[in-house]
């Protein structure tokens, strides 16, 4: 089982801590110390080691901060955690602040006094972070000042680094050679009268050398810093041990490999003009660069990185098929034991990983399943531990957001299932998301577009109801790499143009406070622009990947269009083309029935 | 009648004035010299002794600009006007280029050399436009010099300064003393720190003032400068005998008048802080105001004069009762005339003229009609004249976008009209920009989004069949002000966030290149937020302002889904109510048929 449900945290660890944090504040002379939970590679998930917030806090959340001075602390969490922050943290020691309404720069400047000194590790903030910092908090003349890590100084059994192996990811899956991969990065360098870049994120690096690691859950990369030059070679910063004969011949003689140590040299030492990502490199890097000409630029694997050729996509179809599989499978035995009434949502969920690890192809989940019970579901970033595991209860939904690492693909999936007849406004809301989720499904629009200019469609039926959801539609998903992958994403804030080849998610949602909650998640991709027959213009249009039965007990047809119907109906007998030869026979029975048409809209 | 539609250019002058104005660079002892088709007030028309660009070129479009060097000379003119620059100018003397694909910054690199001078006009051009030429050309050691202009030296018979009466705007109409105006602008400078805010667009004036003018045509203002100082109090720059006592009994002691001879003396005397519009102040101004802190903020009237009051409201729906009822008169006429087959598009803009004057409240047109049959109607900005007057042909679309001038409001409608059965694919498109329209004139959306996130309901329909149109799909509208009116919009570049009482236009379209036009276009506002019945979240929505009914025989109701058909039949039924009682006979039977529902949609 790759999950935990355990309630690990230990808040009561935190006041002794924070004073022993304080004391290496003022063995060090500073008045104050940022504890970020992040790691030097900017990941959503770290290794054990770089749990630094929640050993010091108890704080378990995926993002956060804790701000330390000699007489105070504050700890920093968004809104999807701040009710765990409270839980898991003693709140007399450590004041609870929200992102994005508090602003830790104005508590800094509140809590330090002028000519005081902020410590913050190099290697844990980008330079826009610190810059923006250091922006204001001159203005109250406080210094920040880099140094070593503080509560590694403290932290007696801190983990070790992760040495996990480091292994060649076929081209068969990568679809390109890493050889042809550093031959078109090192091409835009050369645009850009550029030597070198530095690449610090693991994705960038697994992506451009074509291979995968286990150093940290979830995200299957290898921790490493690397070096590309525009002559093609790069230097690989890695614990050499990590990689064996076979992976060396893979990456062959223009990749060097170099212990991690001599990366801080390598900086020192390297000259002309160097490429960094502003936003996603430590701000100890720049910082290394003394003899070089920085040229802030953001990093260039990025967008290839996003658009999948079609190895990957093909890749994903697969993954994507073996997964649906795994989750009709789920759904027939969930249909089956739920109305008994013995399930609760950790039951659910380790019941589900069951089933994906029945594929025999199960790398790894790609992320924390949220499994949500009712009231539970309408908590968007529900994570269930053995104190909050709900049964299952007729009358109630069940929103079960989930996905797996596949050498082949990244899958993540939500749907929602009525436990039993749904409550009358849930069936409206459910079918107002639906409307999103098959508007963006069926979207065509021009090359260029970014995400916030298609965002509307998601919402558009959510919104003539006076209802919305407070997070984006859809977030960018690598291959075999993060579940959550940048540059593009479906929301008010991204202005990436989406390109062919992107995979995205497609999640709109709408969640009733203390009542119940509804996502209905599907990935997809962005095909090549076509001009749709008898038009004039090139348009991109969305290929669905994940084809698994949309809970029709939720759905009012009356409220769907001709063309929402005929797309659900179309949708739902793909799933069954699909599966039906792939599943048990109890399976293909549930899937002939989830996926029978749903009947004509009388009302239109 | 307003509109002329002579062909007024000379192009065959063009060479001989340039002639002139080399020698007047040579005299300034500067290489080049800036002819935009601007005023100091930035102003879309432009009073006659600001014609500079069309006096120097014969090009007579609403936008552009030339730069003339002592051997070259360009003609930068966008799209919608390439066409007609080519023709209206002598392409040997004026090589010919196209906004945006051309940049005036990359002629003028290229054809000056180091060390040599371009000398603009500081009151024809915005800082920030200056400074981003600046600093580019400054790479390439090529000087901007503000200069007296080079082409007011040489015009012989330069018309005069407009000189019309300002009148008093009643407070009946504006909804807002001007008291209170500047009491709340006063009070926006105060919390800026700022002692006084330099206005110089028109509008602004007018607006803050409560007055209106007629110096230039389609716009009521008066052209003038002003200041307002925190106090309240309002240096006004005109010609005093424009005011007669009404009008400074209704201006009042705190408003005092100068000459415009006095103003860059006033400029150069104020002192303290001083806010400056960068981006729609000339130069000039903040070139003078030497004694003070300039702080660059946008013109603070732009947002409450664009947020119209509901006095403002009520008046706009008035005019449009008055402009539908014109409008419907002038489609019975269409109707019935077009068959004889002696309409041509001038023809065709003249009656509608007569229409409007016939309300006896008419004050001006909003703007020169575009009035196009078949073809000509594909061409988004066709201004018909005497040369290209089209006669108006069975089977054919005839497109005629126009406006009044009211005192209570502002109007710009456009209807696209079949004049005989209609091809196929017109009909196609025709619905396809009918669905964007309806979808926009139903939305509902959130407080803080901006017309680029909603923008893309317009294209919805016409992007699934590959089509598209090139424009944006709404401008802001003045309230017995511009028709074109900032600071929002929906289109893909509006960042503007959309506010109550914002009045804006919805104009889908779809141009066939050498066969026909399509544009629907009603006005919109803005309205309060509100909690849909059964909803949470308050959401803005827009009320429909023009009713004038939608050609039919271009509808394909089988291709509108129920909402789309029920939104249609419910505004041809307001149509009908609306006007039935206020139009001839004639008109109220046409009325009736045009407004007749639409069948069933069958499809669904």
């Amino acid at each position: 089982m790759f999950q935990s449900f355990d309630v690990s945290t230990r808040p009561e660890n935190g006041p002794r801590r924070l004073k022993h944090l304080r004391d290496a504040m003022r063995a060090h002379k500073v008045h104050g110390f940022l504890i970020p939970r992040a790691d030097a590679h900017q990941g959503e998930n770290v290794a054990p080691r770089d749990e630094r917030l929640s050993w010091l806090t108890g704080f378990t959340g995926s993002a956060g901060i804790c701000v330390a001075t000699l007489k105070e602390a504050a700890l920093f969490a968004d809104s999807r955690y701040t009710l765990q922050a409270a839980s898991q943290t003693d709140t007399e020691h450590f004041e609870q602040k929200n992102i994005p309404n508090d602003h830790v720069k104005d508590w800094l400047a509140e809590h330090l006094k002028a000519s005081e000194i902020l410590a913050f590790d190099p290697w844990l903030h980008s330079k826009g972070e610190i810059d923006a910092l250091r922006d204001h908090l001159s203005k109250h003349k406080i210094t920040l000042k880099p140094s070593a890590n503080l509560v590694d100084e403290i932290w007696e059994n801190q983990p070790d680094a992760p040495n996990a192996p480091i292994v060649p990811h076929p081209d068969a899956l990568a679809g390109q050679s890493h050889d042809k991969k550093r031959k078109e990065i090192a091409e835009i360098l050369r645009s850009k009268e550029a030597d070198a870049v530095v690449l610090t994120l693991p994705d960038s690096i697994a992506w451009l050398l074509n291979i995968r690691g286990s150093d940290i859950e979830r995200t299957p990369v290898p921790l490493a810093f690397a070096i590309l030059h525009a002559t093609q070679k790069v230097e690989l910063f890695t614990n050499p041990s990590k990689l064996d004969k076979a992976c060396l011949a893979h990456l062959g003689p223009e990749v060097t490999i170099t212990k991690p140590e001599s990366f801080s040299d390598a900086l020192k030492n390297l000259k002309g003009r160097i490429m960094v990502d502003k936003n996603r490199a430590p701000i100890a890097v720049s910082d290394l660069l003394s003899d070089a000409e920085i040229i802030w630029e953001r990093d260039p694997t990025l967008l290839p990185k996003a658009c999948k050729n079609p190895v990957e996509l093909q890749g994903s179809r697969e993954a994507h098929q073996r997964d649906g599989s795994a989750m009709i499978e789920f759904l027939t035995w969930l249909d089956r034991e739920a109305p008994k009434g013995e399930l609760t949502e950790i039951k659910v969920a380790q019941k589900l990983e069951d089933f994906r690890r029945a594929t025999n192809a199960l790398k790894d989940i790609s992320f924390e399943s949220i499994s949500g019970a009712g009231p539970n579901g309408a908590i968007v970033h529900y994570r269930v531990n053995t104190d909050t595991d709900r049964p299952l209860k007729a009358g109630e939904l069940f929103l079960i957001d989930s996905g797996g690492q596949y050498e082949d693909g990244t899958t993540d999936i939500t749907r929602t299932i009525s436990l039993g007849p749904p409550p009358k406004d849930a069936v409206t809301a459910f079918t107002a998301v639906l409307k999103g989720m098959i508007a963006i499904s069926m979207a065509r629009f021009p090359q260029g577009l970014a995400g916030r200019d298609i965002d509307a469609f998601a919402r558009h039926a959510l919104w003539s109801l006076g209802l919305d959801y407070d997070h984006g539609t859809g977030h960018g998903v690598g291959s075999y790499l993060g579940v959550h992958e940048g540059p593009a994403s479906i929301s008010k804030r991204s202005h990436e143009p989406l390109c062919p080849g992107m995979i995205l998610s497609n999640e709109p949602g709408y969640y009733k406070k203390d009542h119940f909650g509804i996502r209905i998640e599907n990935l997809i991709a962005v095909n090549a622009p076509k001009i749709p027959k008898g038009g004039e213009r090139e348009m991109l249009s969305f290929e669905t990947l994940s084809y698994v039965p949309i809970d029709r007990r939720l759905i009012d047809p009356t409220a769907l269009n001709g063309a929402e119907r005929d797309w659900l109906n179309s949708y739902h007998s793909d799933c069954l083309k699909r599966h039906s030869d792939h599943v048990s026979s109890s399976a293909k029975d549930w899937l002939i029935n989830a996926t029978k048409p749903v009947e004509t809209a009388l009302k239109d």
